[in-house]
């Protein structure tokens, strides 16, 4: 045990792990994914190339992306019982909270459970990058009443996705758009969730038990649920003038704006918002309504000007992902599905080089005598 | 944003949080919880007074106790559904993964669960000490084919809790053992599943979602796992000889000991196994057979000579629940059941004065130029 150290609240500037997955490179300006720079990953390759890179740490080559694609298309079944659980849940249950619990029951059907090591990690990463977009995909549609589809193997990884969660095949730009949004979500270094998955990996905790609790972290509203809630804040507002009125109301009750800030990011736009910015003028320019685009123009200006804080990506990938036609209560378990491979190499890498998150705290609560209670 | 520290495995050190609910003061060897001494309480209240010293600031009088019974009976009912999901599970599921689903699926059920205020909190603590006991013994029996035995309103607390999980009620001895084997798990600082319930509650997740997260870092045999393993090891050897033989090969093979060490209590005996001890010896002199006693106390003067290293909990907290006749499957959900009011308590705690868990890595991989992919 060391000796304990000074308190920074939310752990700010404290290093909890070492890792060779990714890094926000502050000084440089960029997100280094295993070396490569997200941003230009973003603009060069796809969601499945992101994949094999963070799983087999390298890029893929045309056979190795194929072979990939077969072997996630092999793992698109669910078990039949996991949509008859989903289908028990009271309808008001929280998509995440049905997510969540989805996942947490896949655990029974691993006959390997106890084995940790980083093959059958990476088998079960599969199976997770598999099964977790039918499960998104299908307990929002138990939830809503809607009839359960499964995959379509025909289609692209994420055209399959946005197939089950819609019922249509994407365009080629939707699909497009779409697979970037899922590469610019795909890894992003200590966030919350990843935090926790590897907090409870490192029990020696299994895959399972780590991504449902990085599930319950990305549900809050200071992580992945800034997502819907900034659609939600747009939509209440529904024109420009409204929007500023809206957060200049809010402001001013010192309210914190969902969609902007960031940890580390502080006095910089995330490089992420800007491609997803892009993406939101494409979609605005091809269906010819610019409202969205325009409102979200005039929040950043308010937001810089009042606060100095700048859009993080949640707060473009929302309305991107309205554009694309996703329903709003789905776009933090989309989040979630894009983040599976990240947080499944944060549990590899965990578990191959592990040691007990265990820290302290520091007391400031009463101390009483011993002999004070009697029998 | 904080300029980043230096790297310490494990946050070994890093005071995470500051807490008014416990803290293990290794200088005057007291496990302090709320100011008072656990070890003190242990041998002079029971389960339910530190439930109410946790979530209520202040050890409860008679009147105050009565209350909290009521209305932790109140809430021994668990919806229908829940049963039928567990029913659901896979037989081979692990018990621990089966709780998780089970609490995971609770969050469907709160109407309100958008609220974190502490007293909603503090109902859904209370709802969550009803529910979980059921679910933990239910769990178990769904997946051994038994009944469903649902809770007596007639018993204690504990006693009920021991009932559901064996279909028998305890003897007094047994439930007064039973109980303080709860009141020693209630609380205990920063640990592990305690860490991640307050690094997903930061996030402003709900209560479900951070116990759903600490299920599954306490399943982990580094955590609350051990005391299965312990069990398993003891059954496994079933003579003093053959423990002692047993644990030198594995110590021989550098491998980890279950239920000895701890990251902070390095060089002491965990005080709250003292406790256990004393009650495995009444035990053991009450159904006339010592072989378990002496085969821990065997265990334990070979790791101080080996190792130097000490007890935990979890190391006599085994034999104690197999002699209270207690299938082993079943320790580490008890664990959790006892602990569920600690963590209410931290989430509370964390709720009340938030901010976002988001600590940075050290980046120790590759960094290539941008350039280098081609489109
Ligand atoms: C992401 C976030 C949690 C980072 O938090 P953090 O590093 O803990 O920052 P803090 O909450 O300590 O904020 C620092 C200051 O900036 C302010 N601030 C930060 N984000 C803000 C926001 N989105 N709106 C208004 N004010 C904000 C805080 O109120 C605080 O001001 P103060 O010092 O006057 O109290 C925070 O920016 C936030 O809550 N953003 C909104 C939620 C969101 O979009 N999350 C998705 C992140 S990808
Ligand atoms: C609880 C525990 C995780 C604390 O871990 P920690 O502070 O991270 O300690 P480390 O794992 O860094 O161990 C420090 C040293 O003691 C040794 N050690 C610790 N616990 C040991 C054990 N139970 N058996 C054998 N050696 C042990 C380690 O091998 C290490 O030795 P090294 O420096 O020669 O490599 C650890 O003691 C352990 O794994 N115990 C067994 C599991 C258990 O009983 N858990 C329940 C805890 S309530």
């Amino acid at each position: 045990m060391k000796e304990q150290g000074t308190y920074s609240p939310g752990l700010d500037g404290i290093v909890a792990a070492e890792t060779k997955l990714s890094f926000l490179d502050t000084v440089q300006s960029e997100i280094v994914i295993r070396g490569y720079d997200l941003i230009d990953l973003s603009e060069k390759i796809g969601y499945l190339e992101i994949v094999h890179l963070l799983l087999h740490d390298r890029l893929p080559n045309a056979a190795e992306k194929g072979r990939l694609e077969q072997a996630l298309k092999n793992e698109y079944e669910i078990p039949e019982a996991i949509l008859e659980l989903l289908k028990l849940l009271p309808g008001k249950t929280h998509p995440m909270d049905a997510l969540r619990t989805g996942i947490s029951a896949l655990a029974g059907y691993d006959a390997n459970i106890d084995d940790r090591s980083s093959s059958v990690n990476r088998e079960r990463a599969y199976k997770l990058l598999g099964n977790v977009p039918a499960i998104v995909a299908n307990s929002y549609r138990i939830l809503n009443k809607q009839e359960v589809v499964l995959a379509n193997k025909d289609l692209s990884y994420s055209s399959n996705f946005y197939y089950m969660i819609t019922g249509k095949v994407p365009s080629a730009m939707e699909e497009k758009i779409f697979d970037q949004s899922l590469l610019l979500y795909s890894e992003h270094e200590m966030p919350n969730s990843t935090f926790t998955a590897r907090v409870i990996a490192s029990t020696l905790s299994d895959l399972y038990g780590a991504l449902t609790g990085a599930v319950a972290s990305l549900k809050g509203n200071l992580h992945g649920g800034a997502n819907e809630a900034v659609m939600y804040m747009l939509l209440e507002a529904g024109t420009v003038a409204k929007f500023e009125r809206l957060l200049d109301g809010k402001l001013a009750n010192k309210e914190k704006i969902m969609g902007f800030g960031h940890r580390v990011y502080m006095k910089k736009m995330d490089p992420r918002a800007l491609i997803m910015k892009q993406a939101l003028k494409q979609l605005c320019d091809a269906k010819g309504d610019d409202r969205l685009y325009k409102m979200c123009e005039a929040g950043e200006v308010i937001m810089e000007r009042e606060k100095g804080l700048y859009p993080n990506l949640d707060y473009y990938a929302a309305p991107v992902y309205y554009m694309l036609g996703l329903p709003i209560a789905i776009y933090t378990p989309i989040f979630f599905s894009a983040r599976t491979v990240g947080l499944c190499a944060h549990v590899i890498e965990q578990h191959a080089n592990n040691r007990l998150f265990r820290p302290r705290v520091s007391y400031i609560g009463e101390r009483h005598n011993r002999n004070v209670i009697s029998n």
